[in-house]
C-alpha cells in the first residue's frame, strides 16, 4: 500500500484512507474541508494561464491547468469544467488530492482531474500542472521518434519525454481518459521526476514549480515539437542539446521566464 | 426501385413518387408544403454552425451545413447560396428531401444541396450535415493513405473513412459536383453508416446526430488529418486508436461536446 | 518584328512603334493620352482586389494587380508603387500597353509593370492580372514537380502551369525582375494561353477574364500548391483532376465565383 | 591581442582597455559617457522595429533589435530587457561597444547584449542588428542543410549563412547564451562579412546597414527558410539563385525596401 501511505502522509485525514470507492461515498456524504481562500493574485494568475494557453495554441476548447493552493500543499485550484478561454475567477474551485472538490455547488468538474491530484501527491516540487492536446506534440505520442530539446528555450526537456501507454495500466480498451485515481497514479509514474509526459493518442501533461513555469514549458514543448518535426524533415542527423549544456541553458532561461509571462499575462487579462 | 420505396417511406407524399424528372416538373408547378416554422433556437444554432466552421478553418467561401427540421423528418434547413460567413437567420430556407426549396422566393440555392437531401433520406439517425473543402482533409482524398483516428478527439472516425469516387457513379468526366439526386444517392451509399466520407478531388461530408456533433466532427476531422500527416512525416509506424478503445473514447467524448460548442457558439454569435 | 506588329495592331498609335528606347524618349517628351475616366466601380474593385490578395495571404508588402480599362483595350489600371494593403482609389494610375503612365505626376511606378502591359497586349481575353510571391507556389517554381489541379476549386489549372526561366530571355545573370518590355514579352510567351505562369526564384503571374476571376485564381493557386505539397508528402501516387473533368469543373465553378468575391470584397472594403 | 587593439581603435577610451573583468569593475565605478540624445525618429524606428518583428513572426517574447547611435559610432541603442512587443521609446537605452549601459537607472539589460556590441565593433558597415529565435530558421541551425536564397526577396543570403557552434568558443557545455564579450567576438567572427549567422540550438543574428534593412532581412530570412524546407520536401534538386543573379537581385530589391517598411511601420505604430 505504498501509494496509500504516501497519500496519507501528504493529504492526511480520513478521506484519503477510504480509497477510491470511499471517495465516491465520501462525496455523497461530506466534501473535504477548505484550506481557506487562496491568494487572489494566484487566482488571477490561474485565470491568465488558461487564456495564455489558448492564445499560444497549446489548448483549444479542451485542456486544463491547475495550481497548488498557496496555503495548503494538499489542495489544488482548478476551473470547473468549461473551455479554458472562458475561465474567470468565479470558476476556480478547490480540490483535495483525491480530486474531490471542496465546494462543488453542482458545478461540473473535469473528468480527468485525477491527473492533477495524483501528480501533486507524489511530486512536492510541482506547483502547477497543465493537461493539453498540444497539436504539434500529439504526433510524437503515436510514433517512435522521441521528443528532444532542439534549442535552449526547450532545454528543460533534457531529462527525456516519456510516452504514457494507457493500455499498460488500464487494460486493452480504455476510453483513453484518466478517469480515476489509479490511472492518475500510473500517469504520474510515467512522468516520474520529469517535466513532461506524453499520452499516447491523447495529449500531454506538463508540470512546473510555478504557474509561469508550467505555462512556459507548455508553450515551448509545443514549439520544440514543431521545430523538431521540421528539422527531421530536412534530412540528415539533428543535433539536439546535449544534457550538460541543456542543464545550464535551463538554469539560465529559468531566470528570464518573467519576460514572456508578463507579456502573455497582460494580453490575456486585457480581454 | 429500392431507392424510391425507401424515399417514399421516409418522405411520403406525391412529390417523392414523381422521381427526379418529376421533381423538376413539380418545381415549375408547385413547391412542397412547409412543415411549419422551425424552432428559432435551431435556426440560431444553424447560423452559428456556419460561422463556427469558418472560424475553425473547416470552410472558406464555400461549403454548407444543414440541419433536419425539428418538426418534420422529411424537411431540412439550410442557407440560401451565400458564403457561410455571411449567413444570417433570414437566409435559412426549408427543403424537402428531394432538395426542393419550400419557399425559394427567387433566392439562389446551393447546387449541391442533393448531398443533404439524399443523406437525410437514408440515414434517419443523422440530424445535421456539413459539406466542406476542409484543407487538411483534401490530400487524403487524392492519395492512398486512409484517414484514421490518431487521438481520442477524433475517435469517431473508427468505422473508417471511405473515399467517394465520382467517376463510378457519374462517368469518366463529371464536373466533380453532386449536382443531382442520383449523385447524391451514390455519395450517401459511399458514406454508408459512417460519420465521414471524403470526395476525391473535392472535399468531404460529415454527419452527426445534432448540429454540435456534426460541427465537432468537422473540426476534429480536419485536426486529425493535419496531425496524421505530421505523424506520418516523422517516419516509422503510427499507432492509431484501435477500434475498441476508439468506440469507448467516442462515447466518453460525446458527453463533453457541449464544452467547445458553447465556446464556439458564443464567439460566432458575438460578431 | 512579329511582336511589334502584334503590339501595333492592339495598341495602335505612334508610341508603340517607337519600341522600348522610344518609350523612354516619349516619356521624357509626352505621356500617352488618357482613355478617359474608368468606371468608379472598377476602381473600387481594383482597390478591393489589392486588399483581398493580402487578406488571403497571396501577397505581402510586394505584388500588384491590374485591370484592363473598361473604356479602352489599350489601357490598364494599376496602383502607384506602394504595398497592396495601402492602396486606395487615389493611388490608381492609367498605363498604356507600353506600361507608360498617362499621368504620373511624380508618383513612383512598379518596376515590373511590363508584366501587365505585355500580357494585355497579346491576350485580348485577359482583363485582369495579378503578380505575386504567393508563398506555397514559390517552391514549385524552383523544383521539378509540376503544379497540377488537385481539386475542383483549382480546376482552372488543367492547361498546365509552365515555369518561366528568366535566364533564357535575359541572360545568365539578370536581377530576376521583369524590368523591361522584352522580358515582359518573354514572360507573356511562357504564359501562352494559360491561366498561370510561375517565375523561377521569384513568384507567379495569374490572369483572368475579370478581376474576380484573377483574384479567385490567385487564391486557389496558392491553396492548390499547399495541398499538393501535403498530398505528395503523404507518399504514393496523387490523383489529379483529369483534363476532361477539370474543364467541366472549371466551367461549373466559374458560375460560383461571385460567392467568395462578395465575401472577400465586403471584408476588404470595410476597413 | 588582436581583438583588444581592434576594439581600442574603434571604441577608444579607457574602458575598452580594461577587458571584460575591467568592464564589470568600471560598471560599479562609472558608466560610460553618453553620446548625447539620438534622433527621435531613430528611436521611433527602433520601437517600430521591435513590434514589426513580432508582427512578422520573427520574434516572440524573446529577441532584441538594436541600432547604432546616429551621433556616435561607438554607441548603440537597444531596449531594456522586456518582451519586444512591449517596447516603447522610454525603454530605449544607450550602450557603449563593451555593451555597458550609459544610464541604467536600475533597469534590467539583455544578458546577450554582447552580440550587438561586438558586431558593431568589427563591422563598421552595420548600423542595425536583430537577434531572434526565428522559428523556420532554427531547424537549419541544427541540421546539415545550408540555408540558401530561393528567390529574389532573400537574394541577400548569397554570401552563405554560417552556423555558429558555441562549443568551439565556449567549451563543451555552455548555457548556449552569448553572455560575455569573448562569446560575442566569436559570434562576430562566424558572421564575418555576411548578413546572417545561425546559432546552433539557439537562433540567428541578422545585420543590416539600417534598421529597415535588418528588419527586412530578418523577415525574408524566415520566409526563405520556410520556403526552402517546403521546396526540399517536394523532392528532387532545388534551384537556388546563383551568386551573380543574387547580387544583382539584392541590389535591385534594396531600392524597394521602403515599400514594406512603410507598411509595417504604420501598422506597428498604430497600436
Amino acid at each position: 500500500m505504498k501509494d496509500l501511505s504516501r497519500r496519507d502522509m501528504l493529504a492526511g485525514g480520513a478521506i484519503a484512507l477510504l480509497g477510491l470507492a470511499g471517495v465516491r461515498a465520501a462525496r455523497a456524504q461530506a466534501p473535504p474541508a477548505t484550506a481557506g481562500p487562496a491568494d487572489p493574485k494566484l487566482i488571477e494568475d490561474l485565470v491568465a494561464a488558461n487564456r495564455i494557453l489558448v492564445d499560444q495554441g497549446v489548448v483549444d476548447g479542451y485542456g486544463h491547468v491547475s495550481v497548488r493552493h498557496d496555503k495548503a500543499a494538499d489542495r489544488y485550484l482548478m476551473s470547473r469544467s468549461i473551455a479554458p478561454e472562458l475561465v474567470t475567477a468565479a470558476d476556480i474551485m478547490e480540490y483535495d488530492l483525491d480530486s474531490v472538490p471542496v465546494d462543488a455547488r453542482g458545478r461540473a468538474v473535469y473528468l480527468e482531474r485525477f491527473i492533477h491530484g495524483e501528480i501533486y501527491r507524489v511530486r512536492p516540487d510541482v506547483r502547477a500542472i497543465v493537461h493539453n492536446h498540444s497539436p504539434s506534440v500529439i504526433p510524437f505520442g503515436v510514433t517512435t521518434a522521441p521528443l528532444r530539446p532542439l534549442y535552449h528555450m526547450s532545454a528543460f526537456l533534457w531529462p527525456g519525454v516519456p510516452v504514457f501507454e494507457i493500455r499498460t495500466a488500464g487494460g486493452p480498451a480504455t476510453d483513453m481518459l484518466i478517469r480515476d485515481a489509479p490511472l492518475g497514479r500510473a500517469l504520474a509514474g510515467s512522468l516520474g521526476a520529469g517535466p513532461v509526459v506524453l499520452m499516447r493518442g491523447h495529449g500531454a501533461v506538463v508540470v512546473g514549480g510555478s504557474l509561469p513555469e508550467a505555462v512556459f514549458r507548455s508553450v515551448y514543448t509545443e514549439v520544440n515539437a514543431r521545430l523538431q518535426a521540421q528539422a527531421m524533415a530536412l534530412g540528415g542527423p539533428v543535433t539536439f542539446l546535449d544534457p550538460e549544456e541543456a542543464k545550464r541553458a535551463q538554469a539560465s532561461i529559468a531566470g528570464t521566464m518573467g519576460r514572456p509571462w508578463e507579456l502573455w499575462r497582460k494580453k490575456a487579462l486585457a480581454r
